[in-house]
This record gives C-alpha cells, sequence and structure tokens, in this order.
C-alpha cells in the first residue's frame, strides 16, 4: 500500500512540525491548578449533568484521568499545607489539639502559619534551578514570615486568606491582595467582588497572571513551577462579566465556566509557545464541595456522601487530571489512590529531587503511573484526618471509619448541615461517634456513596479488619505528630498594615494583642 | 500546500473505501438498546468512579450524549409500554387504578398486557418494510394474545416477563424462554441463571441473537428494527464466567461490563458490515437503577435522588447515548429534554412515516436534534406519573411535585427503602403527600439531586408557577386516560402451557380461573 505509507509519512511530518522544542523528560516545568471547594461532580467528565466544562473533559481525554485521586485533609488550609510539604498536616503541624478532632484553619485571627521547619515544594525546586510563582490563595499563614515569599515562592499575585468580607476596616480589616511581596490593595476595595451580582474580575487577572509568568520563563529559558489556584469556586462565588449568567447551574456554574474557560487559555498557551510536550500539569481541588454553600454557591461531590469539612467520600475525594503530552498516554485512567502530597514528591522526582530524608514523606512519586510502566505504584492507604484524629483509612476498596462525625447537634439544629438530603444512620453522626472496637466498613467500588456498611458478621468484613488493623496499627504507632500551628487566635495578628501598606495610606490600626485559644466548632 | 492537499485526498479514500455501501438517510436501520433498571450512574460518560464501560463511553464519544433523558414511568412494564407505543402509560392502558399513584407492572399473575387497540412501532415500520426482531425481556403481558409475534415483531428471542425465580412448577411456573412464538425452555431449567454465583449466559445468548439477525437482515439487505432488551442489570443480576468478577463494583459491575462489551460488539459488526452510516443506534434503560437491590444487585443514579419506583430524578432520568455515524455529530451533548416516548416518533421519522393521528402520540421527533438542524426541538415539558397520577413536572430546568412518596410507613418498615441513605424533608416522604395547592419546586441545573426546594416566598417561585401552572392545567384537562389494563390477577393466567410446551413436554397444570383485583403495594 504505498499510497497508505505516504500518507503516514506526510501525517509525521505535518504532526511534528508543530513541536517547536525537542522533547525533554528532565526538569519538564510543573504546573499544579488548584481549585478552591470544587467537588469531584463539578466537571462533566465527572458527570456534572450539566456538562459545562469542555476545557477539563478534554484534557482529560488528553491526559489521565484519577477517579481515585484525594486530598489531605477536607478544607483549604491543611490541605494546601499537604500539598506544598508532601505530609499529612498531623506532621506538618496545620491542624489544632484544642479539641478532639477539629477542623481547623488561617482566617485573620491565627497567631500561627506554615512551620519554619517545613521545607516546601517551590524551596525545593530552587535547589535544581527552577522559578516558582504562586498565583491565587496561599492560606498558610498571613503574617510576615509565613507569606509565599519567604517559603520559596520568587512570585505572588494573591492573597494570604478567603476573599471573606466586606468587612469594617475598623473592626476587621478587608483582605488584602499581594503582589509579590507587598500588598496592591484589598478585596472589595481595589479588588471588587459584588456580591450581590456575583461579578469580579478576579479569575481573569490570575489568568493573566499565569499567562505571564508562563510566558516570561519560556523566554527566558527558565524550568518553572506555577501553583494556580484560583478560588472562584469558594463561597462567596463570582465570576466575571462574560460568564455571569451562562451557566444551567446559577452563579455557582458561571464561576467553574471561567475557570474551565482560564484552564483552556492556559493549556492552550503552553501548545502555542512549543512547550506542551515539557510541561508537566495537574488539575485537582483542595476538599470536597461545600454543601453548606449549595445550590446557589456550593458544587457537587456527585454520587459520593457529604462535603467539604468532614472524612466522607465527598469531602476528600477530588477531580483530578494529569496532562503532559507525548509522555501521559491520551484518554488514559488510573485507579491508582492517589492524593494532593503525591504531587509533592512526583514534582520533586519530575525535576530529579530526592524527597527530605530528615522526615516522614506521606506522598509518593506516581511517576510510573503516570508514564505508564505498572499501572499502580501500591497498595498504599488513604488516611482521612480531622484534626488530630484519624477518623478513616482507605485501603484497596475498602474505607474503615473509626470515628464518624459530620457536625454537632448544636450546629445543624443552626441550620448548618454539611450533607442536606443525606443520612445514613449511625454514620453521618451529629456527636462525635467512636467506632474503634468496630470501625464501619465500606465497599467504595459496589458502594462509593457510603449508604450500605458492611455487616460486621460476614467473612468479608473480618478478612477486611484483618488486613486494615495492621495498616492502622502501625500508622499510629510510628506517627510523630507535628507541633499544632493552628491553636491560638489573636485580633492583633489580622491583616490591619500589610508590606507595602505604606505606600497605598493603607495601613489599619489593630488592637493590643490579646491571645486565645481559637475555638473550633468542627 | 500540496503535501497536506495529497495527504486529505488520499485520507478521503482510505476512510470512504471502509463503507461498503453509499450512505443513505431514508429507511436507515434502527437499533434500539434498552437496558433493565441500569442507572444514569452506571457509564464512566456519566460518572460512574469505576469507569468500566468504554464501549458505551466510545458510543457517546462518537455519537450524541442525552443528559437530560427520561423515561415515561419509574419500572419495567409500563417505561417499555410507553417506548413501542409513543404514549404515556396513563394514555396507553399500562398503569392500575387499583389504588392512588400505584406502581403495576406484569408479573405472572397479570390478566392484562398491551391493549389490542394500541399500535407498536414494529407495526408501523412493516408498512415500510421494516423486519423487526425483539432480543430479551419483553413484559408488555405474557398471556397468547399479548406476545410480540401478535404485536409486529417478526422475531422474538426472549421471555415474556422478569427472570425471578426459580419456582417450584407446581405452585408458581418458571418464566418460559420462547424463540419466536413458541417457547424453548424456563429459565432455571434449561436457560441457567445461578443465583448463588451470579453466572448466567444469557447476555452472551442475547448478543448472539442481535448479531444474527442484523447479519441476516444485512445481507437480505431488508431495513431492519432490532429492539434490544437484555436483562442481566435486573436483580437477580446476572454475567457469564468471562465477566464474573471482574468489576471493581461487585456482582452488578459484572453484568454493566458484559452489557457493555455486548454494546461494542454490536457497533463493531455494524462498522465490519459497512452499515454503520445506515443505522440508526440509542442505547438507553427502562427505569432508574433499583437502590432496593443495592449495593450488590443495583445501579448508580449518580448524582439524583432515590430510584426505581419513584418519580424523583433518580428513578426517571436515564443514561442515553444516540449513535450514527456521518448522520449524528461526534462528541455532541444535547440537552434536549427528551425521553423514550421520543423513540417511538423519532423511529417513525427515520423509517418516514407518520405517526398515528387519530390518538395522542407524546413522543416528539428528535431527528432535528439529532441531526444537528436546531439544537432543542421545542421546550415540552416532562411528565412523572406514578399509576393514574401525576406525580411531577419538568418545565425547563424546573420541576415541580404535585404529590411525592417514596413507599409506604409498613414498607419502609419493613426494610424496602427506594432512598437509601437518602432523606429529604417533605419530599422523600412515606406517605403520600398533596402539594398541589403549593407544589415544591426545584432547579435541576443548580440542584440536580432535588435538596433544596425553592422557597414558596421567593419570586422566582412564583415566576415558575405561573408558566407550569397552564402547562399542567392543559395536559389534565385534556388527558382521555386509557383502560387500565394492570387491574386484574389470575393465577389460571400464569405461563403454565406457553405454546410449543407440548413438543418439549414442559406443559404444568395451572389453577382454575379466580380473580382478583391485584394489590399494587408501592
Ligand atoms: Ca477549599
Ligand atoms: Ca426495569
Amino acid at each position: 500500500m504505498p499510497a497508505l505509507s505516504l500518507v503516514l509519512l506526510f501525517s509525521a511530518i505535518i504532526c511534528c512540525s508543530s513541536t517547536l522544542q525537542p522533547v525533554n523528560t528532565s526538569s519538564p516545568n510543573i504546573i499544579i491548578m488548584l481549585m478552591d471547594d470544587m467537588g469531584w461532580g463539578d466537571l462533566g467528565v465527572f458527570g456534572q449533568p450539566s456538562k459545562e466544562t469542555p476545557n477539563l473533559d478534554a484534557m482529560a481525554a488528553q491526559g489521565m484521568l484519577f477517579p481515585n485521586f484525594y486530598t489531605g485533609n477536607p478544607l483549604c488550609s491543611p490541605s494546601r499545607a499537604a500539598l506544598l510539604t508532601g505530609r499529612l498536616p498531623v506532621r506538618n503541624g496545620f491542624y489544632t489539639t484544642n479539641a478532639h478532632a477539629r477542623n481547623a484553619y488561617t482566617p485573620q485571627e491565627i497567631v500561627g502559619g506554615i512551620s519554619k521547619d517545613e521545607i516546601l515544594l517551590p524551596q525545593l525546586l530552587k535547589t535544581k534551578g527552577y522559578v516558582s510563582k504562586i498565583v491565587g490563595k496561599w492560606h498558610l499563614g498571613h503574617r510576615p514570615q509565613h507569606l509565599p515569599l519567604k517559603k520559596g515562592f520568587d512570585e505572588w499575585f494573591g492573597a494570604p486568606n478567603c476573599h471573606f468580607g466586606p468587612y469594617n476596616n475598623t473592626v476587621r480589616p478587608n483582605i488584602p491582595v499581594y503582589n509579590n511581596s507587598e500588598m496592591l490593595g484589598r478585596y472589595y476595595e481595589e479588588f471588587k467582588i459584588d456580591k450581590k451580582t456575583g461579578e469580579s474580575n478576579l479569575t481573569q487577572m490570575y489568568l493573566l497572571e499565569g499567562l505571564d509568568f508562563i510566558l516570561r520563563q519560556t523566554e527566558a529559558k527558565q524550568p518553572f513551577f506555577l501553583y494556580w489556584s484560583p478560588d472562584a469556586t469558594h463561597a462567596p462565588v463570582y465570576a466575571s462579566k462574560p460568564f455571569l449568567g451562562k451557566s444551567q447551574r446559577g452563579r455557582y456554574g458561571d464561576a467553574v465556566m471561567e475557570l474551565d474557560h482560564s484552564v483552556g487559555r492556559i493549556l492552550s498557551q503552553l501548545r502555542t509557545l512549543g512547550i506542551e510536550n515539557n510541561t508537566f500539569v495537574f488539575f485537582t481541588s483542595d476538599n470536597g464541595a461545600a454543601l453548606i454553600s449549595a445550590p446557589n454557591e456550593g458544587g457537587s461531590n456527585g454520587p459520593f456522601l457529604c462535603g467539604k469539612q468532614t472524612t466522607f467520600e465527598g469531602g476528600m475525594r477530588e477531580p483530578a487530571i494529569a496532562w503532559w503530552p507525548e509522555h501521559i498516554k491520551e484518554g488514559a485512567v488510573s485507579f491508582q489512590l492517589a492524593n494532593v502530597m503525591d504531587l509533592f514528591t512526583t514534582s520533586l522526582a519530575l525535576a530529579g529531587i530526592s524527597p527530605p530524608d530528615d522526615r516522614t514523606v506521606d506522598g509518593l512519586d506516581l511517576t510510573p503511573v503516570l508514564l505508564n510502566r505498572p499501572s499502580t505504584v501500591q497498595n498504599r492507604p488513604i488516611f482521612y484526618y480531622r484534626g488530630n484524629e484519624m477518623m478513616a483509612v482507605r485501603l484497596g476498596q475498602y474505607k474503615a471509619h473509626y470515628w464518624t462525625w459530620s457536625n454537632s447537634w448544636a450546629q445543624f439544629k443552626s441550620g448548618i448541615n454539611f450533607c442536606p438530603g443525606q443520612d445514613v444512620p449511625d454514620v453521618t453522626t451529629h456527636e462525635q461517634r467512636e467506632h474503634t472496637m468496630q470501625p464501619i466498613v465500606f465497599h467504595l467500588g459496589r458502594d462509593p456513596g457510603e449508604r450500605f456498611p458492611i455487616s460486621v458478621l460476614s467473612r468479608e468484613y473480618r478478612d477486611v479488619l484483618s488486613r486494615v488493623t495492621p495498616v492502622v496499627d502501625q500508622h499510629r504507632k510510628t506517627l510523630v505528630p507535628g507541633v499544632p500551628q493552628l491553636n491560638m487566635c489573636d485580633l492583633a495578628v489580622m491583616n490591619w498594615a500589610p508590606a507595602g501598606c505604606e505606600k497605598l495610606g493603607k495601613c489599619l490600626k489593630g488592637p493590643a494583642s490579646k491571645p486565645w485559644k481559637c475555638v473550633w466548632t468542627h
């Protein structure tokens, strides 16, 4: 068939002429796209009925989907600390011991932040010449010593805390937006978010900041790490004018559509610059959809139970897509149990850096999975923590709950519901219920929604426990908890006078220091 | 670019040489693949975390996905009657008036079946020379006058009722399996289903019957209609040996994998025979996943509320894929509100036949959507019936519930739960609750799980009602209910001595006729 050979030859020429530089597996650029409170069920490729994420669906079709990908904790700050340190929050200190099994984060009054003893991904990447930028939300502490440029990032455009507000600056300052080490303004002041209409240009700004960074590093032939962390899907959700009202899903969907569009723009820029074969991109979210804000300002966890703040699947299973043309097989699906801490170790592996050997690192190197050597790295457990307590563990398809809690009766009766419309007896409990003597076990393959506990009288139950128990015992026995960083609060530490405020005339005067033990209600 | 032109030219030659006959839009073959109790969330493309349906996912990638596709009733018999008549069961008689809002079907003791006054799809297709075969479950009545060959089908391989059993033939006969107009044997006798292991070769038989029919009609240059209706995903679920134990989801997943494999084989045969561009294929299911049988023998309704037997989304929203290479655009998604009755009207349109004009037909012609002329046919309502009651209506993104009921307290307390793990106050009620004066309204775009009723005090609620009320009034005012066919039961009518039993020595003796009004508990 000479005609066919000719076609193949010409096709090959056409195909490869679009690649501007040769494939390079050593020190590829790394982009981690971390969404805020976006749920597993928010992407078309994961079954969102509105199917409004064409760019993410295409990213999955060109890359590898991870249906069993987890966060390190069911809320923002500890999840992000886990990603950047490769360690469980109970190890890296992003938790509280003020009460049992409580979710702590970094509100404005938090005294602590990421510990000076923790080594962050950009600090390590710097040893191999990477330039790193964070665009968007930081959430690892807002005091000067905790900010990104102190922790290995070379550039930052974004904010240290959530975009809650607007506040009356005499009582509580509005959150600052930084450009590198100095504030540029504040949310609801220079950086508008219209809570009534949901309009804000922030995602567009974060997109342009990302694109500009990629362009500059590419022109400088610099390997780079971009940690792209927009927060439009965290309540109060927002979108820019062209996207408002466009979704079938209301304002939350508008925010998703704008983020999807931005992902498409970034991937498209990589192709335009000819660096797509030399850039590893990973898309995921920091925790499950916040059902407390649904349906107008919260997302979907698909078939999973409950959402953000909980250690049920809806709180911790995340949408996840890896993309790296010519390296990751198109349209692949990996059932590997994986988590955000693996992104730390995997990024190091891609850059040819060994993880720190003076501490426990929980992340695994996923490159064998990504590059399709074995399809599974290892049958590793996933731990589901809430504060200082290991609530549950997954091993293979089985998940054993040692503690269950949605939230307290007091919170629940005040209208705060992390599991709206869902009620699994003895599971979605409103008091902390201990099951350590007889864990509640689910088979997540047959029962992803955690609705049908396996009978404790069954042989299957006994078999599971005989395999899970040693894993849990080993974990508990060897665990050395880090010094908890999220115990103390103080109004004096809020964002009254961030660096750069003088130039802008935006320094505020805070109260005298009067620390207290933070109260974490759930 | 002469090189490129050459490539395109050769590509065109290569592409089209695989087509054995020219594209023909008039009288294409029609294949309707109707699954049994398969849920919206059972397909990878609709978000099943196990992603074990590569053939169906590929079918969607090559065809058009319908995320807003509905059945005509939340259980087998009336759903199938709706598909084949194009009419709501309340019109075609496949319902009961023995009690309010009850789900009736065709168990062995049912006296009735599809009314002699109803015109079925194969009867109409015959007027244009189509040859029709049903493979698998019929469920429109098992008495001689109700069987498929009396209602327009030319061939049949399958059974008139569900594969419940095994029975003691002195009390209740096992269900017969027919080849055309005569029985070949019975389930659990000649046609094995091992309820302990879940092993049965039935799906393989149904596959081969389908492939054989397609081959014969193609060789005879006959336009054909294949109604492929396997029931492996109806409890007791089954799969053949090569598929048993293969799924991450247990036995139910094994059944899904074998059906997915079969769909792949059928589509592949169409390509091999070169008739893929002349064969319209539609894949869907007869009702939502039976959560009462979950997790071992029931499927997933993804993010939707409840399942089979209910008029919540989980009971009536179905997986749906249309496939017709060169006619339907690859990878298309249509948000058209559509239902199984549209398959009746659409099939007629494809065959160039007008629907009957002496009766109300509920189905719409979807060909403009399929062939991408407008993207939506019309803003039509979807009616959710349970027996003789219109429980709910969907118009656009809004769904208004006029009645809510999951099942009775008595049933619920006996362990029958159509909404396991789900509980939406005032919605998943255990008594029939009337809301006709103030319907409960959900926005299915923002809230596909029907968890967050729109406040009756809101302007949105008033706006919705002002649009929905006239639609419902019009429907109720003009509705002429059919004569109910599913009111009477009688042990004498069971499958004691089906045609052909003499030859096999398998005739059984039934009791004398003693009819009673059937009791439908939910
Ligand atoms: Ca978050
Ligand atoms: Ca069914």
